[in-house]
């Protein structure tokens, strides 16, 4: 069972740069309507409460064929449709290109450099395209699929299409298409919020992860976050703590760093539901993707004596699964200390000494405990993360599944790229060429 | 030539948000003393700027050794002794391991799983390890090497200790050893700044990058950085830019967005030069790694429509040196405007829309405009960046070389290991682990 240790967030633990017992009371009427956002369903984008309970049959067939044709599974997509399935892998099966097949691409943008080293590296008759959209409309995986689709004519190379049942342009696709098998994204479940439906889980079945299990774990989690009271709420807790902080404490940064370089992906898909979903009407904190302990020797320095600006999360995972003892080596050095210590009790030494660092400096911080990086875990904590980033939103008083002001630089490209209806944004966008041509060095 | 264009930080082009020509004039007494503490060289961590004219052949024999014997090359390294490599090899050899040898491992952290994942990789016989740490004492890189020293007994692989040309643990150990080559760390380059010694430049030789090349980069850039007046030293304007909408405007994180894949791992090391190098006495910006066009649909919402809190840098790279056309299909579908377009310009008209869409909403945004990703322009960029942060950190009027909040955190871990010296430390830990039981959640 997932643990959160909130001690270092309290005044009676780190001084005046914490939270009082008060502060969180005193929350508690907007906390109550926000449980009641949550609980009412009213708002579309919480279907992805009802994932745990989906039927994985058709996931699970589709990638028992995968690992049996495919040499290769090149993932097309961007956002939370590549955040998901890259942290599922991360976390279950790392290094997996260089230990297992079949191999794992995961294109999550438009770089032609990239594309060419994938294409190079991948036999088109035995790979498996997975196109993942739900409109069908995103630019850049829309624009590898057209590659992909032109080159995989008269190859034996498949394509599976994760995308709304009903509507879209890939469903379009789909559908006037003989080769494509596809999966849904339920409707209403937004990307950020997608990684538990069949835009992580196929990825997971095909690297060899029973997504059941992440399922009955994020089931787990839902059943322990149903409480309406926060200080019974571990998801409640986590979010209403780290809205006082940003509301009432000014600390505008949430630093995510997980101990374990399986969880690096973690942080940037926590970083990316965080951002999205709450960074409205000019608010929402901006979360930070670290880890630990090798950014120790990175951002330490500016979280211990740097400006007054952040809350840190880390995530410690007490049983890594694997340990290598340090031999008693160098015993005439001023290292022969670390000897017959193991890596793994160094590296939550490390974690636990950062810890109270930081809090002996006065500087807030929570710890997630993780007992292992396995599937019903993983579950947990994605299911952790959404539930608290839904929570906090409503807590801010803003919409947390959409994301209104991506659309202004998507026209300016539509513009460039001569799309019927968007003349004004390439007039737009040749004004500024024009303009700022004068102020260059 | 890389060219910084700031338009968008201007009164005059996104309004009251922006800065005007005024205050960056009010800020040349300032600048002049920076620029005086820069040209005098005095501050012993100013060393980095003699690195332009090292003599690199030794670096290249030993290269050249192990691209002639090794399979792999496995780096120990933490902070800017893994940050270097990484970013070298990431930028001038992208996914490397399954295209290239010698494949390249870089260690960077002390989890167990990643080490066993890599030992499960490498034959011993086979493999050259290239330990780096200046003092010699870093924990995480010395842990790992005790494991590979002792494994190591009897196999043909090899070592190479980059360190410091006299002192520490591992110039200790690599004298009293016979099979250890070593590689100086010039004294008085830091970590952070070490990217242009043989930390990164004997990686860049091995991955077959001319390193020379990476140092004419950077003397170029040396010269172009060399006038004292802001106006004319586009590092110097870069620095006292993000300084004033630090200080001035209270923008306290400033975002570094590639558009690039291959730049990724640049953001990283540039946020691990500017936090230590400026995180200090309660200032110092919060650097913020991103990726285009990946993160516009991550990031991007909260970067328009979150709070007046960011700068946000574009590095734009004009000619990929690859590119990929779209097939016009898909016909009847909203996606068949990106027909007959390439890859390479969906990614930069993005790059470009988005610039436009932040200045618009008023949010202020630069951009370095790289003509291509070489050897040349990587070692620009270095140069480029070190100098605006060591110039960025006496506007601040702090050391830009030192780091000295790192201390209580190793303090606390020694004391668990129970390191000599350290017992009060250890006391500490037993305390806070008594106090914080009754806090979880």
């Amino acid at each position: 069972m997932i643990e959160l240790d909130f001690a270092n967030m309290m005044t009676d633990i780190i001084g005046e740069n914490g939270l009082s017992e008060r502060q969180v009371e005193a929350l508690k009427p907007a906390a109550a309507k926000a449980h009641e956002e949550i609980a009412s369903r009213e708002k579309p984008g919480l279907a992805f409460m009802d994932l745990v309970k989906q039927d994985t049959s058709a996931i699970k067939d589709a990638a028992r064929e995968i690992r049996n044709d495919s040499e290769s599974f090149l993932i097309l997509g961007i956002g939370g449709s590549a955040l998901g399935p890259k942290t599922i892998l991360e976390a279950m099966s790392p290094m997996h290109n260089l230990r297992k097949t079949p191999r794992v691409f995961i294109y999550d943008n438009v770089d032609p450099v990239t594309f060419e080293n994938v294409l190079s590296l991948i036999d088109l008759d035995k790979t498996t395209v997975n196109v993942i959209t739900k409109s069908g409309s995103t630019a850049e995986t829309m624009s590898s699929f057209m590659v992909l689709y032109e080159k995989l004519k008269g190859r034996s190379g498949k394509v599976v299409a994760t995308t709304d049942p009903e509507k879209g342009y890939l469903r379009q696709i789909a559908e006037a298409d003989g080769f494509s098998k596809t999966l849904p994204i339920p409707p209403d479940v937004g990307g950020r919020y997608s990684v538990l439906c069949p835009v992580g889980l196929l990825l997971a079945e095909v690297a060899g992860v029973d997504c059941d299990e992440l399922l009955a774990g994020a089931a787990r989690m839902q059943e322990r976050c149903s409480d309406p009271e926060p200080w019974k709420n571990p998801a409640y807790l986590y979010g209403s703590m780290l809205y006082l902080m940003d509301k009432e404490e000014k600390r505008n940064i949430t630093v995510m760093v997980p101990y374990s370089d399986r969880l690096r992906p973690l942080a940037e898909w926590f970083c990316q539901l965080w951002s999205e979903s709450l960074g409205k009407l000019g608010m929402g904190s901006t979360p930070y993707p670290s880890i630990g302990a090798t950014d120790q020797h990175s951002q330490m320095q500016l979280w211990m004596e740097g400006p007054q600006d952040k809350v840190v999360t880390f995530i410690r995972v007490e049983d890594h699964g694997a340990d290598i003892t340090i031999p008693r080596v160098f015993k005439d050095t001023g290292v022969a200390y670390l000897g017959g210590h193991s890596l793994g009790e160094l590296f939550n030494a490390e974690e636990e000494a950062t810890e109270l660092a930081l809090a002996t400096a006065g500087r807030p911080n929570m710890t997630l405990k993780v007992p292992k990086v396995d599937a019903a875990h993983m579950g947990e904590l994605f299911y952790f993360f959404e539930i608290a980033t839904a929570y906090t939103g409503f807590l801010y008083g803003i919409n947390p599944f959409n994301q209104p002001s991506v659309e202004m630089s998507k026209n300016f490209t539509y513009g460039m790229m001569g799309r019927d209806g968007y003349e004004a944004q390439r007039e737009e966008v040749e004004k500024a060429r024009g303009r700022v041509t004068c102020w260059r060095l």
